[in-house]
């Protein structure tokens, strides 16, 4: 199976201008190895905070080259399966996250993880691997790797886990697909701006979609199609996803927009990746049955 | 069992000035009687939306005095059994919602509900019964019963569902509880401004808590206890929420906020209530076993 060492090269901004690190046809199977999201910089909790260099947060491994991917194409990345090491740490910074102005201090926490628990405090809890940065080179400047947008990046979605299908609209030639910033748990919404941050490898599948185009990225599971958008504010990122996920059903079943919005406001659940990150990210998700039942396909694979 | 008939008297405000309707103990168990968002208006798809009396929605029916409930207490409400109509509408309306500038004239659906599901399209959605509108009165001024904040009102908030119990701030003596606009299924979100709209009666249990003050209501299923915020802003609600939520772990538990910020950043999940009315809700739900497992009772009982 493909490989992809993170001593390769990482990325610190999606960016056209990047020289990939690995170059996949489409179809292939790659496991990509990660650096935690502070490049594995804190390894206890001695290591004072202050001289953590924040230039080097949210790497994201590669760029990898999908042969074949052109602008206006989708890149299908599945989630096969994400392994994590056995230490996470989390942090609380001044300024970060909803609690940023009761934070005095940046402060760091080492968290064993063992038998598929994160331990701390005494407290054992189940983990929930999920992927916080993942995306393709944008079409014009580069986007430092802590911020969502149109391309994917810091979404911070509990939702891409091992399982998820992610939707890319592919911009630059070869996509430029990278991922990293591993947490081993987190909640949606990422209150503290941090999740319980790991180093690991995850193996994902890259498959070009041709013929079909999405704004802003998608998300499969076995239950739902997932709109995700980024904006601003929250508020602004919900409005755009469920613009853009209402259109895409009106369109593709012939329904009014009156009619698919009631569907929605019914059955669809507008859920929070995140409200920590320089943009907002927010995801409204549709159960599979009802697009079957209206006779949708959200996207033709 | 004690009832109280919606033709008793509904009111389309929150305020200390409304007249009570029913006078209950603490410990009372009491069937309440529901109109429909649009005051039963809507009956069928004919009735000329342009017509509906905009100053007759969201009614709730009471208030309902609680004795012995004084300014400072807890009012908790169990909500024990919703009971709904044969028929829900849903509508849409331009300016209302997410997709409100998409709407060019308002409309309305009927939508059967038969055999727990409800009809729309042909398709066949399962029901998720809750309550929209629950509160007791403010403080200062009247509160429209359109619009959520800190005593609860139009909070939209899928999780206020039979089995739950909600925990109101008591702002005036005796409380002034009122309930109504019944979904019969909404998503998180409420993305069109509505849910199913139906008609119904709830029973709930009335109990006062004294010796613990809360700032916005808190809710409580089998598996979580959720911190309710109301903002102008959903950032700003789940601000909020956050803050409250954090801040009554930290000093129940004794835990350094820090530490209280990284669990619920680790373990607590940031919901949508609402996105849709003049307030946003959010709600931010943290698992029971790990409140068990620091010590805490959010509120003591």
């Amino acid at each position: 199976m493909a490989y992809l060492a993170k001593d390769l090269g990482i990325i610190y901004e999606f960016n056209k201008e990047n020289q990939p690190t690995k170059v996949v046809d489409s179809g292939t199977t790659l496991t990509i190895e990660t650096f935690d999201c502070f490049t594995d910089q804190i390894q206890s909790e001695d290591d004072v905070m202050s001289e953590i260099d924040w230039n080097q947060v949210n790497p994201a491994t590669g760029p990898v080259f999908v042969e074949g991917a052109q602008p206006g194409d989708i890149l299908k990345v599945k989630i096969e399966k994400i392994e994590i090491g056995d230490q996470g740490v989390m942090a609380v910074v001044p300024g970060l996250g909803l609690m940023g102005d009761q934070i005095e201090k940046t402060e760091a926490k080492i968290m064993p993880i063992k038998d598929e628990k994160v331990i701390f405090n005494g407290v054992e809890a189940p983990l929930t691997k999920m992927v916080g940065v993942i995306g393709v080179a944008p079409e014009g400047d580069g986007i430092n790797c802590g911020t969502p947008g149109a391309h994917g990046g810091n979404m911070d979605n509990t939702m891409v886990k091992e399982g998820a299908s992610l939707y890319f609209p592919v911009a630059v030639e070869g996509a430029l697909f990278a991922l990293g910033d591993l947490h081993a748990a987190m909640g949606d919404g990422e209150v503290s701006g941090s999740g319980v941050e790991v180093a690991g490898q995850v193996t994902v599948s890259l498959d070009i979609i041709k013929g079909e185009k999405i704004i802003q990225p998608i998300l499969e599971n076995e239950e739902v199609f997932s709109q995700i958008a980024s904006g601003k504010t929250f508020d602004e990122a919900a409005n755009l996803a469920s613009l853009l996920l209402i259109e895409r059903i009106a369109q593709k079943s012939g329904l009014p927009t009156t009619e698919v919005t009631m569907f929605m406001s019914m059955l669809a659940q507008l859920e929070v990746c995140q409200v920590v990150n320089p943009l907002k990210t927010a995801r409204l998700s549709v159960p599979k049955w009802l697009l079957e039942n209206i006779g949708v396909s959200l996207i033709e694979k």
